[in-house]
């Protein structure tokens, strides 16, 4: 175990601590950045602070905790992100709110994998304690959201904001997993025309699919079985 | 490696082969079914089969290639079950598509399993051929129910099926995985107030996301930036 980018082996004093806790944020933020959250050991993220592994365990309970420690902070990056664009918004721009949402969320790979993986693994490997807090912490970002997509949208409520919010996070995270294909996918896309147009693109697949729910929460669903008038 | 439930030790016979194939794709499908997609081994299948792990790999390469193999079975099972019942509705009714789309996807858990990992893990660990038979199986499916869902709601095109069918798979996805909560969260939201109306409900969530993708796709998209008239 070297000492490479490590100035002390174990940290004991407060300020070593924190500065530590940074490191081993920052080494799995650009170990999943560089090859996917799936593909991140906590041996790899012990490896780029530069110490061993028991030595993270001090810090976090297993490798889903740090990440579920990301996603927090990744949500509530991405609504602090959002929060002047959609600030300068005229009251009523579907097309600007399905915009910024989709563009402030290509802008953030790393949290869309997260969203992939926060129900189907991180949530499923850490303590109780944990969760609680990456949920709260989920929910106050939630809320800040919607503060500030109703400025624009005042005609859509807090549960339908909610209901956008969750269908955008399962829509980028499908689409980020699509449109990150492996070798053998881009070699068929290449090869066989039959295939070439399901190809996706993140930012105007997520955008479309915003414009058509915000569309869809803002006009009255009829749903009835007669035909629609002409 | 007992002989249980494999009559024969190594299928030779064209039909015995057939019955092995068989009996490797009903293991896997009951593997997951009670334990979920992520936590079933290529050993889990082949214990449950009867036979060592390499007389496995005469049939399939992978565990991926396995699922893979049962999610386009997955998808066009899954449409099979909405033909009579699409068929029967009357033209217009976006609550009927809604309801029929939600409760035979919710009656196919494995499917809905099977959908957070296809392009996460299936298609990632298994030959070009085996990618390109399940791309254009799934293709074949989507096309079929193109056909059903355009009988009923005509204005839309089969560019706003594919889109629905995207949208409904992801969120499906990401609904079936927070609706199967690890017992931490379990425990969680019968413990804390704050966090219990955050619970969801399968069916009710995916119908309501598919009656408001339906009704975007249907309205006129305005997106300006005016204020909608009251």
């Amino acid at each position: 175990m070297g000492t490479d980018g490590a100035p002390f082996r174990r940290a004991r004093r407060p300020e070593h601590k924190q500065q530590r806790y940074e490191a081993i944020l920052a080494a799995a933020r650009s170990q999943a950045e560089r090859k996917g959250v799936s593909n991140v050991s906590l041996a790899d993220i012990a490896a780029e602070v530069g110490v061993h592994k028991s030595a993270l365990l001090r810090y976090f309970e297993t490798r889903e905790e740090i990440y579920l420690h990301l996603t927090a902070e990744g949500w509530q990056d991405w609504v602090d992100g959002m929060r002047d664009e959609l600030a300068r918004l005229p009251v009523g721009s579907v097309t600007g709110v399905a915009e910024v949402v989709a563009r402030t969320l290509a802008a953030r790979p790393l949290l869309c994998d997260l969203m992939t993986h926060t129900s189907l693994t991180l949530e499923r490997n850490v303590s109780l304690e944990a969760v609680r807090n990456f949920k709260l912490a989920a929910l106050a970002a939630l809320a800040d959201a919607e503060v500030l997509i109703r400025r624009v949208l005042p005609d859509l409520t807090d549960d339908d904001v909610r209901d956008l919010v969750g269908a955008v996070s399962a829509v980028a995270a499908g689409l980020w997993q699509a449109t990150h294909p492996p070798a053998t996918l881009v070699a068929l896309y290449a090869e066989d025309p039959r295939l070439e147009h399901t190809r996706l693109e993140f930012t105007p697949s997520l955008q479309h699919l915003i414009e058509v729910v915000l569309t869809g929460l803002l006009h009255p669903r009829d749903g009835g079985g007669a035909p629609r008038p002409d």
